[in-house]
Formats: structure tokens, C-alpha cells, sequence
């Protein structure tokens, strides 16, 4: 089904509305089963055993003692040879890429894989694990970024703490763009390490067939599963069947195969029985991934009418113990218009658990330090924030030189303003103490739309109702049920007869991870060409049986209705000739050549700061999102409410706190390390979509909204402290004791 | 893909070769998961109580003991409005489709459902069962169907206990033929009723998530069971789900749902737990069908030469307590060119178990008849059964007037007797007793060969292993095997690198139910077309990336090669655009609308008969099958050996024996119904495949073997038997019962 031939919808009678999730019943009823519930019969469970320091050499391990506790049916551990031939890689970073060993003998995080137990019970794995007994050589750490890239500095693998060559981005000539600048600004911004926190702890649960392996997993999309665990151990892809049909939720961190998948897998091969392993929550904040902490030298050059002249980054990203990839450059290339752009960006190996794309990975970062700067450049321009960003909005993406599809930025500034009631609320009192407010704005974008193949078939059954068959995972977002709307809209039928089988490697077509905002915006074409041929199918049928032109038919509410008024059910059509269903298969068309697609956002906050206490609250928040068209109205909504709940969290709260005498984790668990709750969400927020009707970025006309609510939250309620205060804060989180801090300061100063 | 772009295979590699069934370990060891094996956290085992009558009202039920009895959970019959709320459809039989209840209060035959319960461990659901107190009004009863036939019978239902209206045959002018003939011939033959007995016994184990049903089900096809079970529930296919993935065996008593399936559905939905329910053994004998009794009045006419004139058979089939489909008149309309042609069909209720098709339903009857008869006239002829057979050889379809894509009956009967020592053994001595010798062919054809459509899809991997997504059961025969095979042959994977997943209606396309020996025919040709689909798609690739026109390419081992010899591999083309697949849809297409696809066969067999003991051996089975292109020779022996060892049960063993003052069956078990077991397989089975290179059939060339390969073994029997004794055998089974009164007979009359 060529795009060419096929027309953008015009009113929609199922898209876009807001719709309930087609499984929200099974989601709170708790009849869904998620990866973490399944249990299988004759199942074993596991645990592992874990490096409790920083940086050490496991000399001797002895696990006898182990092995005969109660209920215990294997150790594994790296003197075991099935667990020493798996090659374990880390993801490439530039040209580097690692490969450790399963049961890696030098430990270089805590937390890192020492041994693992499968047992009957859960509690006689754990008794188990600390029944091994190891002898560690610790060695000198290094957890700051800053210490790691020092001469001398204890090295985390051998040569350098410098993870790859430099990213840079160069455009037009830096040092003549300042000079043409009326306003020069330099400033150092630096966020801190955020952990990941799904609701669905990671783990597998592995069941050999044979020298069949099926891995029931927690995962954002199996296909990239399936591919790590098969290439660790060694086998082809048609024997490894990845299913996370169900998923409690990922925000990047269960993208790539784990540790633990394998080790299930091994210790089930090695029982000949099921195996579960499922991580502690404890576990997770050491092991499975975090949104680095970055420090960002910005410099922004601008005219006094507001026009950027030269944007200098030099940022420098804390890796953790294997490489990954941690670049943050990608707004100050393209968020605005600048003729002179110039980032360097290093990484540096630290001893301390990996990072890991989490949404918009780098993109919050980088937001943190453009949108403050964008703030102080427009106050010594004396020109409003939201003036300044309008006069430098792009609609050509200068990275490609090609323009965008769409450009909502400039709508979601002006409409965002409008709504919020933006010049208002910028001119009316602070207060006069102790609580101060002020409000505060942030632009944003995100950058990855490309799309790549998506495979999605749809089979109509002789009733009418359909089965839909797509390869991604959903994240809780609502893909399963924005793919049923398509199909329901194409082919009128009600979205309970629509049955949506996802994310099973063994039984649905390729998709690709969902992550990077592409789930909606890369297989929703493919499931909307798919129904296409399903109604092109029952046209033919119909024109068949009827004996007229097909252009003489009309599909709608499920029957196909000619200009006589006859009218052939779905039944009527596919039963008579034995057909049980039709079958429809729909692909993405390839990427477009000349044009580039990419979402765009607008977030207004509005915070009132105790100058006493240092409290600070934020108010609302109105996220202004262009991210094409909206498929589902309240999903879309729910998406973007979590994405600013999530900068808030990044904005007031989140912060992994190394100790610096032990470099292990001090606040490795839920109550220490505070992720927003209900108490936390702001008292009002807003979700104002922008629809550009973008007919052009895909057959559905949606581009992506998971990441892009995230990216500007932050530096929208940094500006709005600082528009409360006048305090600029380049350090995120904006805690009390950080607030009380820089006031304490501010006093000092006098 | 259109047939007319592609060619048929020439030489080939995979197809065709001996290949072991690519689950072959699975099923040896074990480790195979069939729905008998399917044990679910928290399931529920389930039995059903019986009415033990024939003919018998439900007069009162008293389940209250039962419900207390220890581990109970769910009592369900009549009494339950959501089981009075299932509709029960009997297959139509000509006009005639009958509805009855879930438990239907009015018990037509001894096993029809009466209640069920459900508990903690099988031996408490049985225990419950026991406890259930049932006043039963029984009624008087027929079983046989010439009695049931005559004025006055009781009736199965109202009106009379004739099913349907007669079927008939009509071509010519049988009363003419008969005038012209020089030998007519009349004789009625009867067969007795069969028993279904696939190794795994039929069962559901049904599972509720939310308002979905997932039913694991061992059947011959999961499309089918799903539209009976929804029909039954009330239910959109869409919400119910049914995986036969393996099953263990299936003849034709597997096509349709049982009401086990939904007894077992409603006892889930009751209790909220998983519900297992399978039939023991001696249930099976009852309840799931069987091949019906049939009494065949044959006259026959034939001129001096060979030729025949006439044809006209008078049939009454046993259709059981429900109505179903019992023709027997196919081969007497086809197999042998013959001008004038009647049948007329009747078949008659009973109160028994149900007829079900199984293994070419109708097809052994009346070759019992018709290749017995044909004995008869080569003798009275004084020609060679063979060269009687040669010389009414039909190249066309004669009921539809249309030629055969391939007769392969000809090369049957030469290539045969020539491979039997046909003409040697038929002049060999007999021997002088007390053990005779004789020899005897029949030939056959089986008339189902329309295929309805099948869509496979081909997933390649990037590492170049391949999963086969169908539709398709895999009933034992090695259809999984034979489908890898043509994706192998066509894209040079390795088996072992192949996976297939196949009937499950949640997750695999639709194919017809695997019966009808279609499912080689219908969907090998689907399977090749998906696989040709993705080998364009490779060429396309590597086209792009070479530069070069695809007609400067070749596909071979898994790589392309260009004419200047670069090479690239399925990963050099797939990887790069991070695909991590290729997808390939391949439909069957349509039926040829001016040719006919018939598989034929012909058996020759060689008997022993003790005169004095009136034992019979089968010493030698020769089976010559024609079924087009053999996909797998390996599978393709099994399965005609199989065939003939059925054949050899229905000639000299099997057979229901129902109690003429009870109206029970007096064999319901294998210790008294007898099956053919490695002591009564003939010494010597040889399989003999002509393959007439048909390319017009299908895309693959192969038609089914399933079937043809069971129908001429009887009368090859009982003609040998003829042969070796002089007497004809007019009723099967040839029993040493049997024997010894028919040598009883002859020597009374001298």
C-alpha cells in the first residue's frame, strides 16, 4: 500500500478521542500477566550475588557450602564453563565497545554479578547467596567525573576514564559569532544522576523446550532482547522466543538484554527447570541504568534584537563502569536558529553503575542548561523569554539542512503563552515574603524520529472482529490501544472486538524497541496500511459477488454499502467462500529523503518559593506539546502528565548520592531516593496539544510524545525560581537544602 | 506473489529428501508441551457424568452431595442458566442442523453430557461425579440402521429417523448401461462401525483473562474449534483463543469443538481458576465419533472387453444420535470412466455415539464395495484385476467435466504390479493347506482436493534464521517439517535454524482445518510464496547496495551473489538498516477454476488364511501412491504406512459392538475393541510414490497423502482373501470369527 495512494484522514470518527485503554480492565484488576507474575510449573527461583564494592577483584570464591543449603538446585558463578563462554558486550560508544565476562572476576561497580543460586523458594535462593563466600582484593575507586578524568586518577579500565573520542558538533565560526553578539553569556550548569524507577522491577523468567529458550521479560521491545541473549549465548534467533506482551513500564532501562536474563537462562539449562530471577528493588537502583549526571559549560552570544549569533558547549557526561552513549549536544544545534554552533562533549568512566538512555536521554540535560541561559540572555536583553525564543525559531532543521514536516514550536510558544496566561502572570506580584512566586517558560524538542521498518498484520474474522498483530512492546503508554483505534477507525469495527497480540518474538513481526518516542509514530502507518488492505481486500470481494465497480462501493460501520443501497456484511463476504478471515499485511513506507520529522514542545511553570524554609512548590505546569496528531486524546494526556511529573522529579528531587569514603550508594532504595508521588505533582497541570496537521511525516500523521514531555519541565521551574527569586539555580536538583543553601549565600553576599 | 511469475522446481535440495521431523526431539523425549500436558497454576481438573442409556430423560438432577464433597469448587448442569444459555449445533447434514443443549435434558445416546464438575485433583472431580444422584426416564431404543428405518422404529428425534434427503449421483442412463452390458453383477456389502482412537485423548484446558478465553485444545485445527466455541458462548472470535500447537493425533474427530471445550470454559469462568477437563479413554469411545457402518447395495454392469457399462449403488449409512455428513458415493461417480452412474444415499439416526468424518470418510466403505466388486467382474471376465482396472481409466473429472491437473491411477497399477510380482504371485500355487496364499489389488482416489485459502508469513532474521508463522495443525504427520522444508528449499537456511509457529488463532494466519489431506496442498504453496517474497526482497537489498541490476544477482545459501562474485550475506543486507527482519506474506492462490486435483492410489496385498483356525496374516502390503511431488519422502512412508495399518484394522479388526437388549457398546475400551497394535502390522509394508510432476496443482506441486493412502487396503485385503480361500467377504472386518463361519457355510453347502 503506497502512501501516494493513500489520503491523511480528514474527520475522525475513533482517533483522537479520548479513549480507555482496550486493556485497562486486566491492567487494575490485576488479571494481566506481567513478566514478574508468571510462574510456571516446576518453576525455580533465583538470586544473585553481588559485588558489595566499588571497584575489586573477586580472588577466591567457594561455593560449597552453597550448594547444599536447603531447596538449592544450582550455583552458577564464573568457575562455571557455561557461564565464562558467554561473551557479555556493552553497547559501542563512538569506537569503543567492551566485552566482560558474565561473572566478570574484576568487579568494577557495586553491584556488579558475582554468583547467582536457582532454589525452590525464593527465600532459600537469598539464604543461599550469602552462604558463598568470596574474598575480594578492593582496589582505589573513582566516582565523580570530574576526579575520573584527573592524571593519576584511579582507572577504571585500563589506558583512560575517557570513554571514546569527543562528540562535537561545528557549524558556521564561534568566535565570529560572539563577536557580532551585543550580549555575551558563560555558564556552568551540571544536573545529577537519576535512577531509573518502573513500577515492574527487571528480571526473566527462562524455560528451555528442547534447545528451544523462551524468556518471559520485562522489556521495551523483545526483537532487541531476543538479539542480546542469543548473541551471549551463542545461538540463532529462531531458537530464543522473547514475550513481554505485558511490561510494568521502562523508561530506556529495558532496552537491552540483562545480566539476569542470561543467568536465568543458564541456571534453567543447568536444572533442567524453569527459572525466575527478578531483581530486588535495591538491586535495581545499583545495576540497571541511569540518566547521567552532566556538567555543561554553555556560551550564548545574541544580538539586542534577540537574534542568537553563536551557541559554545563543553560538556562532559559521568558514564559509569561501561561504555554507553551520554550526549546531550543535540538542542544546541537545532532547538533554535544560530549560525555559529560548536559542542564538545567527553564521557568519563567512573566506578559506579551504568547509564542508560532514560527518556529523552541527554535531552533534559541539555534543556536544563539552554533554557536557563535562553531565561538570563532575554532578562539582560530586557526582552520578555518567550519574545526571545520566537524571533529564533527555525523551520529547517540546520543539522541536515532539511526542513522539518512541521514546525509547532512557534504555536506552542504563542498558544502556550495565551493559555497560561503568561504576560499576566509575568507582571503581577511576587509577593512580599515569605512566599514568593514566579512563573517561568522553556522550549524543547526532540530529535530522534526517524523511523525504522514496522511490520503489523491484521486479520478480520469471518464476525467482524479483528486480531492485530504487532511486534512492539507496550510501555503502559497505550500502544496496544492507539493501534486498535486505527484499525477501528479504517474499518468501523467496535475496539472490544479488537484483540491486539504485541511483543512476542516468536508469534509477531518485527518492531522496533520502543523507545525514542518512534512506537506510535514508526507502527502506527504500518497498522493503519495493514487495515487498508484488509478493506481493499473486502472491496474486491464485494465488487466480486455483487457485480459492480469497486468504485461504485462505500466500507463503512463494517459492510460494504452499493450506490443501489445493497449492503455485504463482513460475514457475508468471508464466510461464503470458506474464508475464515482476511488477512492484512502493512508496512511503514521508508523514511522520508528530504524532510525530517520532529516533535517540539513548550512547558510554562508557575512556582511559589518559602524564602524561610526553603520550600518550593510548584503551582502548574502547562506542557505545550506538537508532536502531529493526537491518536488518543487521554492516553496522550496521561503521557504527558507523567513526562512532567518525571521533570519535576529531575527538576526538585532525584539525585543518586555516592559516598565518597566507600563509593558505594547511599540511597539505593525508594525511601531514600525520593521519585515524585502523589504529594508532588503540582496542584494543576495543563496538557495543550498543538495539531499542525502534519501530513507529511507519516500515513497516521502522529509523531512522538513520550520524551518530549519531559524535556522542558525542569529548566521551565528553574526559570520560574529564578523569576520568583533571582536566584539562579545551575545544579539540579532544586532541593530545600540547596535553596536554604544559595539564600544563605545570597545573604552572605550581602 | 502470482503463480505464473514463478517456476516449479526442477532439481532440489530440500524438498524431497528423507528428513526427520524437525520437533522430532521434542516429541521422543518428552519434553514436547501437548494440551493433555498443559498443567496452569491454580487449575482446576474437570470430569463429566454420563448418561449410561441409550435412549433416556433427565427427569430430576440432584448435585447438592456432590457440591459438598471435599475440593469441589463448581457443580454445572442443566440446572445453570449459563449453561442452558449455550446453543448446541450439530454439523448440517444436506438441510438438516439440529440445536441442543449444553446438557441436554433428552440423552440420545449412552455418554451424552449430563453434568460436570469441577475440582481440586481429578480423582475428587471423578469422586464428585459419582456423588451426583440422577433419575433417568429411559426410553426405548434402536441401533441399527435397517431397523431404525422401518415404520414403528423408536425415533431419535421427531418425525422419522431419516437424515436428511437422499443423496444422489445421476450421470447416463444406468438401465441402458445395464442392457448393454454382457456380465452383471449385484452384491450388498456392509462395514462395521469404527472407533476414532488418536493416542491423545480429546480435552480443553480453558483459561479466563478478564473476558478473554484462551482454550488449549488438542484438535486438527484451532480456527475451527475457536468459531465453535464463540458460537456456543456467544462470544467474538477476537476474545477467544485456541492453541493447538502440538496434538496428538486427530482422523477426523478433532475438526469440530467439543462441548468439552466449553463445559470446561464455563467451569473456569465459574470458579475463576483454570479448568482442565479430558476425556478418559473410554469416554472417547462413546462420545467422539466415528466411522459410520454402512450397507452398500452394488450392481455393476461390464462388457466382454473390459469396459464398464453401469454403476448403481444403493447406500444406508449409521449417522448415531446427530446429524452428520456419511456419503459413500465419490468413487463410484469417479474412479473408473463409466458412463451411467446412480447412487442414492440414505443415512439413518441411531441411538449411538455420533458419526464423525474420519480418515477419508466414506472413501474405505465404498472401496470396500466397489474394488471387491471389481474382483468379481475381472473374474467373471476371466481378465486380470489389473487389466481390468487399465482399461476404465477416466483423465477427466467426469462429475465436474473437467480434466485432472495429473491421473496418476495408470502408473499406479503398472509400476505396482510390477514392483508386487503381480503376475508371478498370481500364479503361484495357493498351497494345500492348512495355510492358503492369495494375493489382490484395489485401486482408489480420494475427491477433496479444493484447497480455501492460506496466508504463511516468513520472518527472516539477521543472523539468518527463520521463523514460519501458520496457521496450520501439525496432527503428527510432519507438517511443520514439510513446511520448513520448502522455506529451506527456498532460501538455503538450515532446518535447525528454522522455527515454526503454528495453529494457534491468537497469533498465526488462517488455514483451514489440517483434514481433507489439504493441508500439504493448501498451504505448502502459501509457505513457498512468503519465502519467494522474502527472497525478492533480498535481491532488492543487495541490488540497492551493489549497484547492480537484480538480474545480475543470485540467491543461494543464504547470500547474494553478483555476477562479478561480491557477496552479500543475509546480515550484510539486513543489519545495516537496522532491520532486524525481513517479513514475507505469502497467499495460496485461488482454486484452478477449469482443472481438478485428485490424488489416487493402488495397494496390493498378499494374505495367508489358516483354513483350519481361520486365522488370516497379512504377509505383504504394497501401497502405490500418486499425490504429486513427495515434499518429504521420510514423512510421506510414515504417513502411508500409518494409512495402511488403519486400512489393515478396518479390514480384519475393528469394529463397536452395541448390546442389542442394553443399546450399550460392549467394547468401549482397547482391551476389548481391538486396534491394529506391531504384532498385526504386515511383515513386509512397502511404500511406492509415483510422482507425476504435476505443475499445474499448486506452487509446490504436492497434493495430500493423508487419506488416499488408507482407502484401498481393506478390499486389496479382501480381495487376496478371495483370492487365497474363494470366498468373498462381503461384511468387514475379516475376523477369525468370521473366517471360521464363512468356511463353516461352505462346507455345510458342500
Amino acid at each position: 500500500m503506497a502512501e501516494a495512494t493513500v489520503k491523511p484522514w480528514g474527520e475522525t470518527t475513533v482517533v483522537g478521542k479520548p479513549t480507555p485503554r482496550i486493556d485497562a480492565y486486566e491492567r487494575v484488576s490485576g488479571k494481566a500477566v506481567f513478566p514478574v507474575d508468571v510462574i510456571l510449573p516446576n518453576m525455580l527461583y533465583a538470586a544473585t550475588l553481588r559485588c558489595p564494592h566499588p571497584n575489586a577483584t573477586v580472588k577466591k570464591i567457594d561455593v560449597g557450602k552453597a550448594r547444599e543449603m536447603p531447596g538449592v538446585h544450582a550455583v552458577l558463578s564464573d568457575a562455571d564453563p557455561e557461564a565464562r563462554a558467554v561473551g557479555w558486550y556493552s553497547p559501542p560508544a563512538g569506537a569503543t565497545q567492551m566485552m566482560s565476562r558474565l561473572f566478570d572476576p574484576h568487579c568494577r561497580y557495586e553491584g556488579e554479578e558475582v554468583a547467582a543460586v536457582a532454589a525452590e523458594t525464593q527465600q532459600q535462593a537469598w539464604d543461599a547467596v550469602r552462604a558463598i563466600q568470596v574474598e575480594y582484593r578492593t582496589q582505589p575507586f573513582v566516582i565523580g567525573m570530574e576526579e575520573a578524568m584527573k592524571p593519576g586518577a584511579p582507572l577504571v579500565h585500563s589506558g583512560s576514564n575517557q570513554v571514546a573520542a569527543p562528540r562535537e558538533i561545528k557549524r558556521g565560526d564561534v568566535a565570529k559569532g560572539f563577536a557580532e553578539a551585543d550580549v555575551v553569556l558563560e555558564e556552568t550548569y551540571r544536573t545529577s544522576t537519576e535512577i531509573q524507577a518502573p513500577m515492574e522491577v527487571h528480571g526473566s523468567v527462562a524455560r528451555w523446550d528442547g534447545d528451544h529458550l523462551t524468556v518471559w521479560d520485562t522489556n521495551q521491545g523483545p526483537f532487541g532482547i531476543q538479539s542480546g541473549i542469543a548473541k551471549a549465548l551463542n545461538m540463532p534467533l529462531s531458537k530464543v522466543r522473547v514475550i513481554s506482551s505485558y511490561m510494568g513500564g521502562g523508561f530506556g532501562s529495558k532496552q537491552e538484554a540483562g545480566k539476569y536474563s542470561v543467568i536465568a537462562a543458564l541456571l534453567a539449562q543447568k536444572t533442567g527447570r524453569p527459572v525466575r530471577l527478578f531483581l530486588t528493588r535495591e538491586e535495581t537502583f545499583l545495576c540497571v541504568g541511569n540518566r547521567q549526571s552532566h556538567i555543561m559549560k554553555l556560551k550564548a552570544g545574541v544580538k539586542k534584537d534577540g537574534t542568537l549569533t553563536a551557541l559554545e558547549l563543553t560538556g562532559l557526561g559521568e558514564i559509569g563502569a561501561y561504555p554507553s552513549n551520554a550526549s546531550v549536544g543535540y538542542q544546541i544545534g537545532d532547538l533554535y536558529k544560530c549560525p555559529n554552533v560548536h559542542t564538545q562533549e567527553l564521557m568519563a568512566f567512573i566506578h559506579a553503575g551504568r547509564q542508560r538512555a532514560m527518556r529523552a536521554p541527554g535531552y533534559p540535560q541539555c534543556n536544563w542548561a539552554l533554557e536557563q541561559m535562553m531565561d538570563s540572555l532575554a532578562e539582560k536583553l530586557g526582552m520578555d523569554p518567550v519574545e526571545l525564543r520566537l524571533k529564533n525559531i527555525s523551520t529547517i532543521c540546520q543539522l541536515e539542512n532539511k526542513p522539518y514536516t512541521s514546525t509547532g514550536l512557534r504555536e506552542c510558544l504563542t498558544e502556550g503563552a495565551r493559555v497560561f496566561g503568561w504576560k499576566e502572570a509575568r507582571s503581577r506580584p511576587k509577593g512580599d515574603g515569605p512566599w514568593l512566586r514566579g512563573v517561568g517558560v522553556a522550549g524543547g524538542m526532540f530529535g530522534e524520529q526517524f523511523g525504522p521498518p514496522a511490520t503489523a498484520i491484521v486479520r478480520l474474522n469471518a464476525d467482524g472482529s479483528v486480531d492485530l498483530n504487532i511486534g512492539a512492546a507496550d510501555l503502559g503508554t497505550g500502544t496496544k490501544t492507539v493501534m486498535a483505534m486505527v484499525v477501528a477507525e479504517e474499518l468501523g469495527v467496535p475496539l472490544d472486538r479488537i484483540y491486539v497480540e504485541n511483543a512476542d518474538t516468536g508469534t509477531t513481526p518485527y518492531s522496533r524497541v520502543s523507545g525514542g518516542s518512534k512506537t506510535v509514530f514508526g507502527d502506527s502507518p504500518a497498522v493503519r496500511s495493514a487495515a487498508l488492505e484488509v478493506k481493499a481486500r473486502l472491496l474486491e470481494m464485494a465488487a466480486e459477488d455483487l457485480k459492480v465497480p469497486q468504485s461504485d462501493l462505500v466500507f463503512k460501520d463494517g459492510a460494504v454499502t452499493a450506490k443501489g443501497g445493497k449492503k455485504l456484511t463482513i460475514a457475508d463476504l468471508v464466510q461464503p467462500r470458506t474464508r475464515q478471515m482476511v488477512v492484512g499485511v502493512g508496512r511503514r513506507d521508508p523514511d522520508l529523503v528530504d524532510k525530517i520529522v520532529r516533535p517540539f514542545a513548550t512547558h510554562f511553570a508557575e512556582v511559589e518559593v518559602n524564602t524561610r524554609t526553603g520550600e518550593m512548590r510548584v503551582l502548574r505546569l502547562l506542557a505545550v506539546q506538537e508532536s502531529g496528531r493526537v491518536m488518543n486524546l487521554l492516553t496522550y494526556r496521561n503521557q504527558v502528565q507523567g513526562g512532567v511529573l518525571m521533570g519535576v522529579g529531575f527538576a526538585t528531587m532525584e539525585r543518586r548520592i555516592l559516598d565518597s569514603t566507600t563509593g558505594k550508594m547511599v540511597n539505593a532504595n525508594l525511601h531514600d531516593y525520593k521519585i515524585p508521588t502523589a504529594k508532588d505533582v503540582p496542584a494543576e497541570v495543563t496538557v495543550l496539544p498543538i495539531d499542525p496537521h502534519d501530513t507529511e511525516c507519516s500515513l497516521t500523521g502522529a509523531k512522538g510524545v513520550g520524551e518530549p514531555s519531559t524535556i522542558p519541565t525542569a529548566a521551565a521551574i528553574a526559570n520560574a525560581f529564578y523569576n520568583a527569586t533571582g536566584i539562579r539555580v545551575t545544579t539540579s536538583p532544586i532541593t530545600t537544602a540547596q535553596i536554604l543553601t544559595l539564600l544563605a549565600e545570597r545573604k552572605a553576599k550581602g
